[in-house]
């Protein structure tokens, strides 16, 4: 079994709204995907979720979003290629900052949301992202979709690129994510996620919604962890990863 | 004649809506006030901001604000101390990440608007300001009024301060700022204004408005270019200061 | 037993964020202060909180806010009063339109948190919101606290005033709230709760920390719904009510 | 000549930010769209416009926006309809209070910017925001494209459509306006915009951009004011439509 890396989105309270039990979380993953204030966390927030992770040696990375706390980064909005990069910008910043302030740092970058599904095909903000990333720090690795136009501009522009597969969302013969729209887009089952992630990791291969099995390329999963039964989730997939030899260690 | 820093707010603008001509200002300025945020200027007009300051050697400050939008920062908030730390940790990392975006750097703190003016008195907002700038940077001056509770704080916590005085603003005896809501409390006579300052820097004295003269200690002079007027009265400051003799530089 | 009215603050989620189980406390309550979007509530939320609300005949007030999402309007803005009027005029008028589209209207106002806190004493703040209201509907009444500011300049404005008293809280000998930074601010024993509720409205009368007993007038009391716990509460002082034969039913 | 209606966007400024002329443009018009919070137009600033607006007798629209501040509205955001009807009937309630605070009344509605071009063709968000409206009054009038998905939505709805055409913009031959992205398709000769203008309303026809003849059909005129340069066309524009014998009011 090769070593793989868990990455969940944490930081996602706002204000007096709290989301997700990022300390039940930080005891699962290796690599926290901290919210950057365009699709939640307040300030405050996050400087606790940024020292509740040092406190674990748990890495931070930025999780940018399209600015828009009314719809937590999950409309896709149309803007210009200027605007995402200085916003992808201010916002690796920001959470640089409270990062050192926790005594860690920012390892790498995420995009959140809609952004995450748009840039997968939209080259135009692909770029933009990449070129956030690049002029923050070209030694900061992206995670995302294998096979996207993300990856693509990132490589173009000398970005170490870290695929990821979701531990449970389905995937399509050509190896991309089946549409939140369609049935058998999530799956639910404990064991079946846990099994199904163990097999990725261990065999490079995966089965697609249509039985066929297609080769996937994963440096880390991504859980969950906004609801209890997605820290159960997330827990058993540690432990079947754990249980089956997998060393579980941030990607390099 | 001491040499003598001029410091201006910019970035003001916040999408399509325009304030202040940057690059007039930029032409007057040794260090630029730039905005983070939170009471002025969107992630593309703070890039902007950045790369004309950088292309003109002009100094990058963070203009740390309360968060509103709404109100330009010029409202009083009762913030809590942790919340305040994290807010302006924030808005630094954002704006260092753009300013190292345009190949410079931020140099310096000055607090916006209600800020500035509640952390003259307001010791626990001024220590909350103080920490956050050490936690970001411990080498990072403050840029304030001297004799306020947040130079206290901030020489407590071991940064340096760097006071600054009013161009048009007039002077009590006890060497606070007159209130805006009395009569005088703004100079507008352009040649009054660039007489007073170059006396300020040369004699280190400065009449207030019972007529007493009074001890100003005076390292950067802050002007406003927020209209055509102002930005007049800035270059009258500026170039009365050199023909007097004054070297016009960065504070170290 | 006098009738009384039961109010509790709804409509305060916001986006992805939940707060509260507006569901339960629509079964507790005869008049629900719905937020109007600048502490909490997007629209579709409002949206929803109104429907479900007119659904029950419970009623519907306006629960106005100084505009601090971040902050979830406990914070004090130094807000003008022209800022301050205008905005409570459009948050009122904004749920009037929602309601309105779920078949039901707004009845009241009540401000908010800090906003509420503060025009108890504040009296130019209290002035604009009482202007504020009367602006929208001279006929609305407004809910608060006996003796108040806010009352005050209501009164004098022609506005209709309805005292409430909070299920929970503790008063000074003077008729006023324990200050939440004060030991014994708060009550939390359920049946505590409800016998003193009880006993006010049968009494007219309530124990003060002091040990002494103080006349209170009220038409409404305030109940919490933000919490499982709190939803407990809520229930016994409404079931005690009951059962000491007070009629539960809106402020006339 | 028939008669005609002129209407401007009014009220976009935002807090400390100035944007257009609105005292100028009130002596031109017989209809303002005024901003309703979401794109632009804090309270205060629309409260002063519905003022403005009521002392010259000139009517009131809603012009409901996309919630986005940072890009005035003109950038598309993949809101549900669920949300989007929501925030379209949060917004013109708003303006409903303001403006009967004002003495005056919101009298028809009209979508702003990215909403304004989206609902041409996006059935579903047409549908969203046509419901807002019905929902909010049924014999509230709306301001758009003919023949664009917003109308016909708008008609099944039963609500009357008002079309405009716009006094400094080209048309293709299939009746739509010119992209903004495509030469020529903004008018800037003032004496032309004006002929252009008088002939479409008194011939029904216009010219499209490849030269052929096309009917159009015109019961406002819709012209820009956020210049000075715009404030001088939409002067002309006037000026050669009373010269020419049109009558300019507002549509019935």
């Amino acid at each position: 079994m090769p070593a793989v890396d868990l990455n969940a989105d944490l930081g996602e309270s706002f204000g007096v709204w709290r989301l997700g039990d990022d300390d039940a979380m930080l005891d699962v993953v290796t690599s926290a995907n901290v919210a950057c204030g365009f699709h939640a966390g307040d300030a405050a927030t996050l400087a606790r979720t940024c020292r509740a992770a040092a406190g674990r040696d748990v890495r931070i990375g930025a999780q940018v979003s399209y600015r828009d706390l009314a719809g937590f980064g999950r409309r896709f909005i149309d803007s210009t290629p200027e605007d995402l990069t200085a916003d992808v910008i201010y916002q690796i910043g920001a959470l640089q900052a409270l990062a050192h302030a926790a005594g860690s740092t920012v390892s790498y970058v995420k995009p959140h949301g809609a952004l995450y599904n748009t840039v997968v095909t939209h080259s135009e903000q692909a770029r933009a992202v990449a070129e956030a990333v690049r002029a923050v720090d070209s030694d900061l690795p992206v995670l995302g979709l294998a096979g996207s136009a993300f990856f693509r501009e990132a490589e173009e522009l000398g970005l170490r690129t870290v695929p990821e597969a979701f531990a449970d969302r389905s995937y399509r013969p050509d190896g991309q994510l089946v549409s939140r729209r369609e049935r058998n887009a999530v799956l639910h089952d404990t064991a079946q996620i846990a099994e199904r992630v163990s097999s990725m990791v261990g065999s490079g291969r995966v089965d697609a919604v249509d039985g066929s099995t297609i080769p996937i390329t994963v440096e880390s999963i991504c859980v969950h962890g906004d609801s209890p039964g997605a820290v159960q989730i997330a827990t058993a997939v540690r432990e079947r990863l754990l249980a089956d030899g997998a060393e579980i260690r941030p990607f390099v």
